[in-house]
């Protein structure tokens, strides 16, 4: 299960809405077929692990990170591929959180005198998916806040200067991110100060979708953004009527997402719904301390991306990560497990899961 | 020499402002004894190994960490001790910086043709003694900040709540910090708002002398600190001139301390002068966002101490640990070297030291 584990990984960043999943099948002791959710559209992992066998598989044993699939999608049933191939047993992570799934698969598999046991290295396939098993469940996407910090909080200096806080290996590892997931957030404060591409600079980089939050449609048309509308899908979100520079984003390429007015700005959560509809399981924020506020007040944050470096800026006025009004009692908090760090460089990332959205144990 | 290490810092928080001392001493490829610093006053490291010997140490050799003394302070020399005893090799870590000794042990033990060879784990050995080395090299102690604050760099909601932010494991661990410091300082915002001990609650803890940063002298002869001044020495710094309070302050057991005004405030390089004179080698400084910038400004930190609980407060008016008016250039910002993280229960302890600090490679 832990090759399969390590399989199912590659899929990160081409698989999205689809979970990561990855399978070994095993004969008389031996590996004769591996295989792994490519992407999304492709071969589900039991597939190209059959495929994939170097001699029949029948009678042979499969460790897959996650339930076969039993409903038509992109590709027909896995469990079928399973019972035509002669599998004898079916080794499981985790059961497929999918109402059309959800146990339905190695009902099926049973059915046809197929040994299952589920719950194999549960927690690590678990982990694989945290991106999808939340999506399946809930009418919003995955949210990640990502920020670089000083070691005293600043994003920025007093002045407004923040190229560059993080040094070369931190700055590399935020476009893993963003191959990652599948869309990402700005607000109209940081596309105006950086006029940024907000892509994935990394080799096969998936470039994730730009949703930019522009309450009075203030990007410029020329911007970066809006010059590679039709090369990277943007969304603009606004409660701004002005047909005219509307009719001209469109023009460019641009979709607008029109949202209702929620203290005078874009409703973010509107805006999430929205993205949901469309399919996108998962959102890294790259906003400023007002909009990532703004999502937290909505309860649309799942996890935080810190990346801190060794510097102290200071300032009473310097930006810091999350602003807005903030909370009074520090009961109120929006609270994560415990941190994970790992040294980038001289700078340390520090992730941390919201408490809520961890699963009961 | 690394055993030697590990006995060195069985002498943490008692040696100040005495640097951290290991040595053993080996014949015929077996310990015959071993000792380190134990306490200020107390035998040196070479003493203790010495008299724990098991058998006659005439033509063994020694481990040490830092080079033997030469000179003679609150005990005789340690290089006579050696040459008594019949020592025929030394192995040192670390040249002594004192400019009382530097290379003068090791030319006394040639002299008397006793084999040195020094450099031995040296970067291990210089570590034990970052504050020895500071200290007497420096006209000022070796100051550290300490702070806890949230993943989005607040040490208070927007109403000033700020208890508590981090988990037991995290606030624990202060108490040991504070053991390991000279002295500990605080601004009277901290004093007048907690109304603190400021003292290290662990077995066999070192109280570190309070200092308090009182510009008005604004402290109650109430307050837990006067109070016990007696029991704990206490340093008021003010540029108050109100004798009539420096009188009732001086009863109760406090020491006053006059400096010249900065900025409407107490002058802290001249605080940590008079305190570097009166032979505090290190100064853990538990203070505000106004005190603590006031140290960076004044070039007086050497290392921070940050501990970082998994909590998000928001709030452009909640305090930060570094305030003021803060940098404006990035180029600016104080800088440490690489970050060292240490997971404390759900927090995370992250610790740099400023790199002009760090010695030449």
């Amino acid at each position: 299960m832990r090759r399969a584990i390590e399989l199912a990984k590659k899929g990160c960043g081409y698989t999205n809405p689809n979970p990561l999943v990855g399978a070994v099948i095993v004969k008389d002791q031996r590996v004769i077929g591996e295989g792994y959710h490519e992407k999304i559209g492709g071969l589900h992992a039991e597939r190209n692990a059959l495929k994939n066998c170097i001699e029949d598989p029948e009678g042979a044993e499969i460790y897959v990170t996650l339930e076969p699939c039993c409903h038509y999608g992109k590709t027909p049933p896995c469990t079928e591929a399973l019972i035509e191939a002669g599998i004898k047993k079916v080794y499981v992570g985790n059961l497929d959180p999918n109402p059309k799934v959800a146990g339905g698969g190695i009902k099926i598999l049973n059915d046809h005198g197929i040994e299952t046991e589920t719950g194999i290295l549960e927690e690590e396939c678990r982990q694989l998916n945290d991106i999808f098993f939340h999506y399946i469940q809930n009418d919003i996407p995955y949210i990640a806040l990502k920020y670089a910090m000083t070691l005293d909080g600043k994003i920025a200096t007093a002045t407004g200067e923040s190229k560059w806080i993080t040094g070369e290996e931190a700055r590399r590892h935020v476009h893993t991110l963003r191959h990652q997931y599948a869309a990402i957030m700005a607000g109209i404060g940081t596309v105006l100060a950086d006029d940024p591409m907000l892509n994935a600079r990394i080799e096969h980089g998936n470039d994730p979708i730009r949703v930019i939050c522009d309450s009075n449609l203030r990007i410029s048309e020329g911007s970066n953004i809006v010059k590679t509308a039709r090369e990277i899908p943007t969304i603009i979100a606004t409660i701004s009527k002005d047909q005219e520079k509307i009719a001209k984003l469109e023009q460019k390429g641009c979709k607008i997402l029109k949202t209702s007015e929620q203290d005078g700005k874009v409703n973010v959560k509107e805006v999430l719904k929205q993205l949901r509809n469309m399919e996108i399981d998962s959102v890294l924020v790259e906003g400023g301390g007002i909009l990532n506020e703004s999502l937290i007040k909505n309860d649309c944050v799942h996890k935080v991306y810190a990346y801190i470096a060794p510097k102290l800026f200071g300032g009473e006025k310097a930006k810091t990560p999350v602003e807005g009004k903030g909370i009074e009692r520090i009961q109120e908090a929006l609270v994560f497990d415990e941190l994970k760090a790992t040294p980038l460089g001289n700078d340390i990332l520090l992730e941390g899961k919201v408490r809520s959205c961890l699963p009961e144990s």
